[in-house]
């Protein structure tokens, strides 16, 4: 009876939603540029919050920040939502850390939920854990509702990632304030768009944190610092590493379904072979759910089992290609990639029909954010990718967003603002206590920083690994690489905590 | 003939106004309790710039920049003015340096004007030389002009520092890629505010500029990080240390100033006293009339003769006192403190009548910044001042404020935004390629940093200097003290270009 939607699967995932809304603008396979048109996707849709209980004890708090922090306007406040814990914070005295999630673009206490790795360090650091929310997102809209912060480009203008951490810094400074707790360090972390202003902030805000887990964080993902075609060739070769013939039968499949679609009765036979709940529209739906699939499974390509929001198998795309290449000869491509998709969509075997379409009248977060400041240019390569080729297509993108939420994209702002050209010398000489954590499975970890830059920004890279695994509480399942890989993490922090304490005491020793 | 006026003064030297503006509101003097309340000046009034010629050879130019870099508003865009010399610029292929003046609170000619170590340098180095105007000063005005661009607190809410930051950033990636000059290194100057706006953008932007010469720089003159009583307690030492009767005629005076001016035609006889071009309506204006001398005195106290907007002798405070002191026995306190002044404000003796009064209906930019942004709080010592004795009283500052711009101040904004509170280990830790150049004879260099941070964030600091006197044209009678501390500049500078090409060409062979 389960119904599942693709709203419900793109909470999953912080950033997947990147790469739909960048998608395709245009295609070249011959066949597919007559079915498919870019589909804006939402992330927080009207079923996308399942309330998934909560696992650890904090307080919720709310405090209350400037609309525009680097103008004078005067705007009407909001309330900033966050989480807090002192429960083993060794407090002001004994110099406790604080653990500062960056909260990304979803209700905090879904990230909270998900990112057990700093509650599980806290109790060994004598740390106190803060999640603050992200403007925009979860209970803390400006303009008091999400429908008032939603209303249009207006109300939306100052969801932008530089407000968003000038109001961590200014809630953390006047937490710390108010504790007395001045001398504390202050630690952060993050995954996905998280990990990105984790790693931002610390760039930005130096004198508030000492260091920063950035996991996930595809800083380099913008303009042509990478190649467009990274993330779809990485998905891609999740696939291909796994079988050769899997990866042939889905790249063979986008021409087979337009062909499909455009028959007579086409869609209605389409519904039925993918036994939709409701009837097929438009080919290209089925092109998004798709992709998605294919997209998520990359991303949590995880190598034991895991529940993320829908249970998986380990290694699931292993699983995706065993069951599209042990079909019986003469099975038909698109039978086959039902067969195969229905490891992500239907693991369980519940589902007894998939719906495709999502709240249609939201406007989301994110869409709003890509539209705007992350502008993250994605293509589709003729050889290496899976999906229907196509090139990055700015003034389609352009257009998009303006028919969307009447705006115009700044695709250099972010590089402005951050950096990211020639990021190898600036982070050397002037960054310091980054980790930048990545599975190489994981697609978003092509536009992420895959070398150590200098002694203190580090890249942590798991062959194995997907998205932010790592920040994930630790359970008896995890291989050894991982165990490995947060006790290394353990350990950096631990240093940054220790350099900070000497290096104060020998400056107010002088 | 020449009628000075107040305003044409505060022009001369940047951050002067900061004094004035921040000035005491409470005064616990007991004769001057009841002569004085705060006073706020403006910075550029409608005398308050004078056509200075155009001493160096460039290009004026103009860019369009974003209202409110860090929103997605729809805000009208204004055109900020920069000047631009490529005349020695050895161009994107050898590299040529880019030297980027941070415009700061006035029009940006005049800056560019008396910053000729700017101009000196750039054939050295076959540098570009850039200097962009701060938004809302000069011609760079948003709203099309500076009537509407001053018009209220709504108008003004843009006019921030890292609005001003953002405008550069922006500016010049925008200028290195239409060039093709995105390997140029982009090195930072500025002066007082402009030095501090160098420093901070060296800190938030070091994928931008590789170093940053911030001279007379008060970045710490913020909350508590140095004592309230520093600016004035340094202003008094200038005096004290030529002589101390003249240190305590001064100190003396402002008492018999209220006591004259209580008296029955007290005023009448104070205009006549001090040679005023109208009848002075309160006493306090008065007192603002040699406030500002003393402190202006002392950020000029240059050790030779010159001519920054009045011709001044060297030395010109040993000058004040010698003629304060040299008064036959029995002249009045007031007399002499009349002698005294008139070395600032008629050295060469032509001027008839002293003008007080300021453009009445004008709203300076600089105000509106010290209202908001740059609260510097200013105190003065009961022991150590030879002003009179006041608190700092951050609620009258508020209420003045209010008053003034409907605006209510952010105090510890800058602080949290750029940093400031535990600098030493900050700067340590996170900075680097920063010169922090102070003479101790000014005023604002007890708010700034006096002391080596590490090997790349150095502190220049000349006893006998004032004002930013470095980043002025050498001439032959430079001392050799800042010969040597102008080269020494100029080996840093260097270094940083060299270090960045080394850096850039070591990670480019990896």
């Amino acid at each position: 009876m389960t119904k599942l939607t693709l709203t419900s699967l793109l909470l999953l995932l912080p950033l997947i939603f990147i790469v739909l809304t960048s998608a395709p603008p245009t295609i070249a396979s011959e066949a597919a540029t007559k079915g498919y048109s870019k589909s804006i996707p939402r992330f927080l849709g009207k079923f996308a919050y399942p309330n998934r209980g909560k696992p650890f004890q904090y307080e919720t708090r709310y405090f209350e920040q400037r609309l525009d922090h680097f103008s004078i306007a005067d705007l009407p406040k909001f309330r900033q939502r966050y989480l807090i814990s002192t429960r083993h914070w060794t407090g002001p005295d004994r110099m406790g850390p604080i653990f500062l999630y960056c909260g990304n673009e979803g209700d905090i206490e879904w990230f909270a939920a998900n990112t057990g790795f700093v509650w599980d360090m806290a109790p060994r650091f004598g740390a106190m854990v803060l999640f603050p929310e992200h403007r925009y997102y979860g209970e803390s809209m400006p303009y008091g509702s999400r429908d008032k912060a939603y209303a249009n480009a207006a109300s939306l203008s100052y969801l932008t990632a530089e407000q968003a951490l000038a109001d961590f810094a200014v809630l953390v400074t006047n937490l710390k304030r108010n504790l007395s707790a001045e001398g504390c360090p202050v630690v952060l972390f993050g995954g996905s768009y998280g990990g990105m202003l984790a790693a931002w902030m610390r760039l930005k805000y130096p004198h508030i944190a000492i260091g920063a887990l950035a996991s996930s964080a595809p800083i380099l993902q913008f303009e042509d610092i990478v190649p467009p075609e990274t993330f779809y060739d990485i998905v891609s070769n999740n696939f291909k590493r796994e079988s050769i013939s899997c990866f042939d039968t889905i790249k063979k499949s986008w021409d087979v379904l337009i062909s499909e679609g455009q028959k007579n009765d086409g869609l209605k036979q389409l519904t039925k072979a993918f036994r939709l709940c409701r009837d097929l529209k438009r080919t290209e739906d089925l092109y998004d759910w798709l992709d998605s699939a294919y997209s998520f499974l990359a991303m949590v390509n995880y190598p034991y089992p895991s529940d993320f929001l829908m249970p998986l198998p380990g290694h699931p795309i292993k699983e995706v290609c065993r069951k599209m290449d042990s079909c019986p000869e003469g099975t038909s491509v698109l039978e086959r990639i039902f067969e195969g998709v229905s490891v992500y969509y239907n693991y369980t075997g519940k589902v007894e029909c998939f719906q495709l379409d999502d709240d249609p009248h939201g406007m989301d977060g994110w869409n709003w954010q890509a539209c705007t400041e992350m502008v993250m240019p994605m293509a589709s390569s003729r050889e290496s990718s899976m999906f229907p080729t196509y090139d990055y297509n700015y003034s389609s993108f352009q257009e998009e967003c303006w028919k969307d939420f009447s705006v115009k994209p700044r695709p250099t702002w972010i590089t402005t603002e951050f950096g990211g050209h020639e990021f190898k010398t600036t982070l050397k000489v002037f960054g310091s206590n980054i980790i930048f954590s990545n599975g190489l499975l994981d697609p978003w970890s092509g536009g992420s920083v895959l070398q150590n830059i200098s002694e203190t920004v580090v890249a942590l890279v798991t062959e194995e690994g997907a998205h932010h695994i790592d920040l994930r509480s630790s359970t008896a399942e995890d291989p050894d690489w991982l165990v490995e890989q947060r006790a290394f993490e353990v350990k950096l922090i631990k240093g940054w905590i220790e350099d900070y304490h000497q290096k104060r005491n020998s400056v107010f020793s002088i």
